[in-house]
């Protein structure tokens, strides 16, 4: 039986498992990106490891989220970064130099290679025939460190396009189309993967459009084939020699498919507050609009920004609109700036802002209360703008532009003949604001402002542990719950001391100090404990302040994972009536860890009443070794020690 | 005896009192000026005296300041200016058009006339020969509605500049000359007018950034002459219509004078933390820097930015520098987009920000903790970066784009051949983003986001009043005390019901809660009640809360004047032994308000004890009528019913 393009890339990159749907496996990691906001973090762990340059054929430190700059934080986080990237072998992207993705594309990203990235849309390099994918800080930096990445093989969704799009209707609107089918929840556990003769018509950024909001199908990834087209983007950018052919096998299975017909599209768009709540734009043309934001790692290619400038040109934005544009990368910026549809944008009276993710973030640009945005990204969660009661609609760069003209929500069919913008055949490649790596790296000191502190590190586990209940919880505690974000919190994600300090306030403002001056201890949960966002920052600022182990009926599947990775035991009650008998300051002893295997239970016991209890868990081997080791990163420096002392 | 050009515009506008140095004036106002950050309170205030149209022959409202928007409360702002522009007779410049001093002096600015601005660089339209004035938002507003501005008549200052600048010296070099001889107090009560042969050789955005900073002299204003340089930078920018010539007459007389020969200058900078601490650039050349900021209202025209570009075509700034610049007006920045020079910036590696303050008020690119920063901006105040323990330097453009380059503050001579920039014999007019006011105001509506509130207004004083000592304070305190700032506090500015909860509330956190429920009171304060910044919600909203009077030993002038304007009773002890005799939660009785007059004291007494207290004022007849109508929107208001009842 054949292969897709992407089962050939992981079983090119397979270090263990089987690659079918379900199985545990893992794969070599060839390249890996980080932006600044989860990069820090990353890095520290990396620091933590002990290994002295990266392992991976390329890794990159993006600086593209926290450009305001509203505190010295940001700047000492920048700078933090671009200190460890010089020291440790990876490569640094100044500030300016625009949105990761859409730089890794352009200038980074190999065919049939394998990419790991802290953050959600690096499924982007799927446009060019990569396996992509957006991981925690620590999986990015074990990756660093040379280790494999472990994940359970998805299924493979087929996504066929046939046929062509029709005027003014774009990949923005085919990747609408795709969420408007699948939903949200649609991707998950998947790999989603287009073919069809309708690809050959779509260049590597409308690829790379598709792929990136693959992120808000909840897929894994999603993947492009590599071909002539692709080809021809790495000869544009000057990088043929990295390309390869990467083609499904005729005889291919899928899991699943889906066929779109890209001719039978219109423009669409998403509303709120959900990216998969899909219509034609053309229904919502009764919508008044305050302002219309373009850019984002969806869609601020050359060629988005060209068809925007085209539509604007010569003509002045609605009196009701602010139209804000960041050029998805310095290259971008350039060469708009060099063929004269800069001037178009800034006489129409768009407001140009850096290139870097800016309001896509909701780093600023958060409309008035209550308005209309519509935007070319790719998320429209409801406050996530930085205004609570606005709402915003996801649509293409054209109808963005059309809207900001009439100040209506606008279908850009009737703006009359399409504009035709041809992809380059040469793009100018500048690479100046990328710094390579120090040759000598002990000629750099890593320069750590006052809120960057190395991320703290757990002793191997002991092989009996005892400590106070400190906390016992109800059911479905989330990880907002355990570590909270906003204003105040955020900036102190490089500042594991001083966030730890916020763990479970919102429940128990008293819980840190407690637990501090205990020494740690245990918590007890109810069901599900754990749900919610993946932050590992509500597993590491626990295991900072010392808790030992989480007792609870059951976990959310990836805080579980993030516990085992931060050396904290999860285990459940294996007679759920058990919760009912360990109260909060009973001491809780826990004996034979070191002896722990997988599908066996344990024994804890009550020291005040002597009541004994027996726990379970679902570690696999690997994982029982992470926990054991006191966490990935002592299990990673571990065995680079064997590794080396092996060679 | 002749007139300097100042006195010249001052006798044309003079609406009442004697042109001396010293004596109470009062001057039509032609133009105003508001920013965003000042300008919300401006227009509520505006609209609280109820009158229809603007009186002015041009009021423009300028967004500038508030551009990051982070959060909604910028946005709603900026859609209240605009649509109270529209209603009123204002217009309005939209976000993205460029920072108000700068698009002031392109397109709306006239030599002989005078301008009010709320802001306190205003007085850059003095490099057209405008009498150009910085002063509170009321003041403005009162402006708007056709009154006069109020004024002590300062001395004139002549600087005589002879001569002309050596290669790669600046405009900035001669106004960081001019603070290095009069220091940040030396033009207090003063106008400074240049004069000299030296004048002639500087174009008008040369003078602008030299009368700008005057500001920093702690001057009312500084002035050019009108003359054929200003006349040629209006046929430039197609406004030749506006010029007139203004010269300050031979036998002018100056209460004193300074000379600058401008040919002995080089390149200076100002050092942390003050404009005037200044020195050669050359004698700071061992300073390491890490950020470079180029804009500001100071120094972002054409020609600055142009040479910043012709320096750093072709290379590559220091990879320790970030380098951000922000073009002074969309002006600007077409014509860098249009004539390569924004790419020759883009290709070195700078970051270009949107046409705004930006961080020269310290929204956003907070240089790193610790480090230091040059730019050519107006303030060095320590902290106003955002980075408490960071160093700025203040520079010309030449000086910080050298610096860039090598990433220490690099004397800019050390470049080789200077660089020749002609200033431009015609510019690019686009008033496009300048939203006219609406000719049917019936036809808008003004739009108030949740965070914008009508301004208080309060009723005029009884003939007496009775209320409880809600505090008594000690000696000194500030108006940071009355009504603190910060960040929590800063965003209410728009909303006089919620600041007022944080009356007082570093010194007691009840006082606004407990005032309330009291319905009012009286503070009793020691001397000087009112020192420090002059914001003039240290009065609105107490005011809000219900203080009728505060009596203290002494005030600091402008806070009093502010009491005054916000209807509340400034008044002193005759004998100073009676602040000892009125406690917390006396009531005072004060009677026969009506009947005060200039230089009479008045009586109160103590409800609990009997006791009587001699009361003194120093309010002249017109202060006195302004706070018996409740404060001055009140007494706008009446005088504009009389002026309409007797027409």
């Amino acid at each position: 039986m054949g292969k897709s393009a992407a089962e050939k890339i992981i079983s090119r990159h397979l270090v263990t498992g089987n690659p079918v749907a379900g199985e545990q496996i893992a794969i070599k990691i060839d390249q890996t990106l980080t932006q600044d906001a989860t990069g820090t973090m990353a890095y520290l762990q990396f620091e933590a490891m002990g290994i002295p340059q990266v392992k991976t054929d390329l890794s990159v430190s993006y600086i593209d989220h926290n450009t305001l700059q509203s505190g010295f934080e940001n700047a000492d986080d920048h700078l933090y970064l671009q200190t460890v990237a010089a020291k440790h072998g990876v490569y640094f992207s100044r500030p300016g130099n625009g949105i990761c993705h859409q730089v890794h594309l352009e200038r980074f990203g190999k065919p049939g290679h394998t990419l790991l990235g802290s953050d959600s849309h690096t499924p982007t390099g799927g446009g060019l025939g990569m396996l992509a994918i957006g991981a925690g800080g620590l999986d990015v930096a074990v990756a660093m460190a040379g280790g494999p990445f472990y994940l359970t093989m998805p299924e493979i969704i087929k996504v066929e396009l046939t046929g062509g799009l029709s005027p003014w209707v774009t990949a923005k609107d085919i990747i609408l189309e795709v969420l408007r089918r699948l939903s949200v929840k649609g991707g998950v556990g998947k790999i989603i993967e287009y073919a069809g003769d309708g690809v050959k018509t779509l260049s590597v950024p409308e690829r790379a459009t598709i792929t990136n909001m693959g992120a808000e199908l909840g897929a894994t990834t999603s993947i492009f084939p590599s071909d002539e087209v692709t080809k021809e983007f790495l000869k544009a950018q000057g990088r043929e020699e990295c390309w390869q052919e990467i083609l499904a096998d005729e005889d291919a299975a899928y899991a699943s498919s889906v066929t779109i017909d890209l001719g039978t599209l219109e423009p669409l768009a998403a509303q709120p507050h959900s990216p998969d709540a899909v219509t034609t734009v053309a229904e919502l043309s009764n919508i008044n609009v305050r302002q219309v934001a373009i850019g984002s790692c969806t869609n601020s290619s050359f060629v988005d920004l060209m068809r925007v400038a085209l539509i604007l040109k010569g003509k002045t934005i609605h009196p009701d609109v602010s139209l804000v544009i960041s050029p998805g990368s310095r290259q971008v910026f350039h060469m708009l700036a060099d063929n004269g549809a800069l001037n178009h944008l800034i006489n129409a009276g768009a407001r140009i802002l850096e290139s870097a993710c800016g309001p896509c973030i909701g780093m600023g640009q958060s409309p008035p209360s209550g308005s209309v945005s519509v935007r070319t990204f790719n998320r429209n969660f409801k406050g996530r703008s930085g205004t609570a009661d606005a709402t915003i609609y996801l649509v293409s760069p054209e109808t963005a532009a059309a809207t900001a003209l009439t100040g209506h929500l606008t279908d850009p069919r009737t703006l009359g003949e399409a504009i035709e913008v041809e992809q380059p055949h040469s793009y100018p490649a500048d690479d100046t604001m990328v710094l390579p790596p120090q040759a000598d790296p002990n000629k750099v000191s890593v320069r750590r402002g006052p809120n960057i502190k190395p991320v703290p590190v757990k002793e191997p586990l002991s092989n009996q542990t005892s400590g106070k209940v400190v906390l016992k919880t109800g059911d479905n505690i989330t990880t907002d719950d355990i570590m909270p974000a906003g204003a105040k919190v955020l900036p102190l994600r490089s500042n594991i001391p001083a966030i730890s300090e916020y763990v479970f306030s919102g429940i128990d403002p008293d819980f840190s100090k407690r637990t501090k001056e205990l020494g740690g201890g245990i918590i007890i949960g109810g069901t599900n404990y754990g749900q919610g966002s993946s932050r590992e920052h509500a597993a590491l600022a626990p295991m900072y302040l010392g808790i030992k182990a989480v007792i609870a009926k059951s976990f959310a599947r990836i805080h579980k994972a993030n516990l085992v990775n931060f050396g904290i035991l999860p285990l459940t009650f294996t007679d759920e009536n058990d919760y009912d008998d360990i109260n909060p300051n009973d001491t809780v002893l826990i004996e034979d860890i070191h002896q722990l295997k997988p599908g066996v239970p344990i024994t804890a016991a009550v020291t005040e009443t002597g009541k004994e209890i027996r726990l379970a868990h679902d570690l696999d081997s690997r994982s029982i070794e992470i926990v054991l080791a006191g966490g990935l990163l002592n299990y990673t420096k571990n065995r680079e020690k064997e590794t080396s002392q092996n060679n």
